[in-house]
């Protein structure tokens, strides 16, 4: 995960590069492919520290040693600490939203299973950036919690046209948001609990309330 | 709601019966509750006016014409405007556990339909405070979020205490704690959609969703 010290002359060429670009207007898109990769290289490593310490604990000082490059440079990319980390939580929610993500051709209730497989996976991985995302931490940001909102609302379409259901009504949107709402409720006090429930019990949980949910509202719709 | 301008002289004797009682070394009690009056009153004219619009819609100028006082004597109870918001962060939860609390006597299934009704009481009356508190705006705050979290663990112990059940498991615990996340994202979603569902088939959704729930969660421990 740390990148060390002597591998920072691997990570400085796209600014020298850019410099040379700059100079002799000659390959402008390799130098800010060069940007964007780096880019790309710094959040990877930021999703990883954010993932298991929060953002108050992580000091822009152990990220740039991480990184091995100065202070200064990771400023150049990210202005901010903020922006950085606003940067991972964007990357965090992509990458939740792709392994997610089944294919369209599995029957409804293996997707269903791997899906709660795949995203109890995540959360596994990544507990206290979950916890401090959805319980308070930087929730501080209204950026973050943008982006939180954005994740949830792109969980309710993929379920909307997922649920075995023909013409959603309004209770089945509601329905369904609220289910979400209880998954990430049930996983951050599952996590809380040191995993005090066995994770097959609760992936069966949240599979029989998914279906429970649905029948209910589908009822009530 | 507004405290007209003209009440002011209403409004000042704490601070004049202050400085008499630090003059003379009379009544300290009588000082202090003043103040904690005062105190009182500001914050039941702060969770109005928030109940309605978000923290940053309005400004100290506003709350302080509409106490009718000055903004000094304002910032004298609240040193900021966020100290202000948190105290009637502090007293919104109190309202809405208040409110939402059912007599011992009353059956169960009784108690739950008179708890969910109170509670979309509350949040009917109480919409886009309750919104920007759960979906973003200042939850910003690490306090104002302290205090959404210990609400919610005061609905669960209080659910843990009514649960028709002799001794939860763990997995009770979760389902509980998840139904609380149901509830709560499903009435952001309703509110959000300019209430799309009539509230009774909300109502009646809830109350299925717990003890469905509840009987699963029970199943399974």
């Amino acid at each position: 995960m740390a990148i060390e010290h002597g591998s920072t002359a691997r990570y400085t060429p796209s600014v020298s590069s850019r410099r040379v670009a700059a100079a002799t207007k000659l390959e402008p898109t390799r130098a800010r492919l060069d940007v964007e990769e780096r880019r790309r290289q710094l959040v990877a490593l930021g999703h990883e520290l954010f993932s298991t310490r929060t953002y108050d604990e992580v000091s822009i000082d152990e990220l740039a040693r991480a990184a091995g490059i100065s202070k200064g440079l990771l400023y150049h990319y990210f202005p901010t600490k903020r922006d950085f980390y606003i940067a991972t939580v964007r990357e965090a929610a992509k990458q939740l939203l792709d392994r997610t993500d089944t294919p369209r051709h599995m029957d409804l209730g293996d997707r269903l299973d791997a899906g709660i497989a795949a995203w109890l996976d995540y959360v596994s991985e990544h507990g206290p950036a979950f916890i401090s995302l959805l319980r308070s931490g930087i929730g501080a940001d209204v950026e973050v919690a943008r982006i939180v909102d954005d994740t949830r609302e792109a969980f309710l379409r993929r379920l909307l046209e997922e649920a075995p259901i023909e013409k959603p009504s309004p209770i089945v949107r509601v329905a369904l948001r609220g289910w979400v709402g209880l998954v990430e409720s049930a996983a951050v006090e599952w996590l809380g609990s040191q995993r005090a429930v066995k994770r097959e019990v609760l992936h069966k949980f949240l599979v029989e309330t998914f279906l429970g949910i649905i029948q209910m509202a589908a009822k009530e719709g």
